[in-house]
């Protein structure tokens, strides 16, 4: 299984996989340019480590050797001072980075640390920009484009994101990455910040085509509500008519909504079947009914997708 | 086996009795307030981690793993920014000390860590400060006393050291070290800083106590050669009559001092027959004259010593 994205999305969506499957591998998005990935960015030239420390976190051990340094990496420092704000697994990635010379390695030692139940790999070797096409972004021209750079400025823009590209274009995939894609069975998007974490990906050329080419089944699991900013306003069918529009070779065979959020189910289910796939509805949100998807309800969706 | 210290000299015994010993407790001083240390302390409110961090390191395990880790707890950020100077691992201890608001929990988790050959321990559970007593700091007074504090300050006044105390007086041992040095079958003193890791732990009333009257054989390390600042222009018997007067109650077995360096070893005898101890001379320094000790070397003379 693959899962892609960032942040608390693919926190989520790898929460449920390790429920159920042994075989995980996150391909993560690195072009955040916020809090203390922003600042190790800046300072030491580094990919942001922030996403992949929490993907990591994810997948931690069971027993307490897993929990307690989970618990660690997540750890972030409080204080008046320098350190505030900095977690302590992004100050260890960062570190076995400049030891190691080697992204990839110095997760995996991460990793073997946790106990992770699978691998994370980030999709590029180079830190990327998010560059983003708003609509509205400047209130005295409601219908007026802006380009908005950054994944923070993206994520928090007052308009509407129409489009997103990559500075640098075209960067160059992570090798294990596309490997991993390529020999997947099931390759899950989302949920997750769908402009900023989830559609990266799919513009990193060698990653795209492995997207596109692979054998694997392809899962996109929605979002539970609109983000503020990024996706404000959307339909549970204006993902996949983004994601489309992002990557129109992609075939999708399967998209996974919850049934509480979803009103009319006929405008998701015609939009899943222009991408090739079946519309699954299921009970995934928390069951205080709090916008962020419950680990074992999302599981046991992901399991059923998977037995089919 | 106690190794007493802090620091470079704390590393130096560290790395000498784990080829010799399977059973090593470091306690270490924790009066820093220089680089990385002092600004965790200053920002965090912590114990001073810096030489915690290099005892840890020093007993790390024999294979890839333990030599990894120990090679990331020891790396230091190199930056224009905030990070400079900070070594991993003491962010790493920090934050378990933070996490679980114990810092000998915390240490015993970096030990699992590297697979540590040993146990790491502070002196004290509350961060130091050693005020110091020197003699000629202001040259236009050569034989003035002036009251210096901090150990980055003691360590590098221009006069003679003449005394050193703690603030806060009379700190809290940790009852672990404690009970470890009531439990030894040697204790071994320096080398090191004489008056800033060495001294400080005969100024912790209970871990004092136990010193004096652990039924434990005591060795006194000397140092190679004198330290500018702190020991300048000291002659190898000078570090006893400096101890002697620091903790008069303590008797020594053994001073263990380096061939090459004791020139008349007369008086050197003497002041350990003062202490009711024997002097042992033997080729402790690196084979290429450089002042520092060599761990083979080291560990030959410690094993002789212990075996007698």
């Amino acid at each position: 299984m693959v899962a892609l994205g960032g942040g608390h999305g693919l926190h989520a969506s790898l929460s449920a996989l390790r429920r159920v499957t042994t075989d995980v591998t996150a391909v993560v998005t690195v072009a955040d340019d916020g809090g203390s990935s922003g600042r190790l960015r800046r300072e030491l030239g580094v990919l942001p480590p922030g996403d992949l420390r929490m993907a990591l976190a994810a997948l931690c051990g069971d027993d307490e050797w897993g929990h307690t340094w989970s618990e660690v990496v997540q750890h972030r420092f409080r204080s008046e001072g320098e350190l505030h704000g900095h977690a302590v697994g992004n100050l260890l990635i960062v570190a076995l980075w400049e030891l190691l010379g080697d992204s990839v390695a110095g997760l995996d030692w991460v990793g073997q640390l946790l106990g992770a139940h699978g691998r994370v790999l980030p999709m590029s070797s180079v830190p990327l920009d998010i560059v983003a096409e708003v609509e509205g972004a400047d209130p005295a021209r409601p219908h007026g484009i802006t380009t908005v750079r950054g994944q923070v400025a993206c994520a928090s823009t007052r308009g509407r994101v129409r489009s997103i590209s990559l500075v640098p274009e075209n960067p160059p995939a992570s090798p294990q990455a596309v490997k991993a894609v390529r020999e997947a069975d099931w390759i899950v998007f989302g949920p997750g910040s769908w402009f900023t974490s989830v559609l990266p990906h799919l513009l990193v050329p060698d990653l795209a085509d492995a997207l596109v080419e692979s054998k694997a089944r392809r899962m996109v699991a929605l979002n539970l509500s609109p983000q503020r900013g990024e996706t404000d306003g959307f339909r549970p069918e204006t993902y996949l008519e983004v994601l489309a529009a992002h990557a129109p070779r992609l075939g999708v065979d399967v998209v996974l909504a919850d049934r509480g959020v979803v009103e009319d189910s006929g405008p998701l289910h015609d939009a899943a079947k222009a991408l090739g796939g079946r519309l699954v509805l299921a009970d995934v949100g928390a069951p205080d009914g709090s916008p962020r998807h419950d680990p074992d309800r999302l599981a046991a969706a992901f399991d059923q997708v998977f037995r089919e």
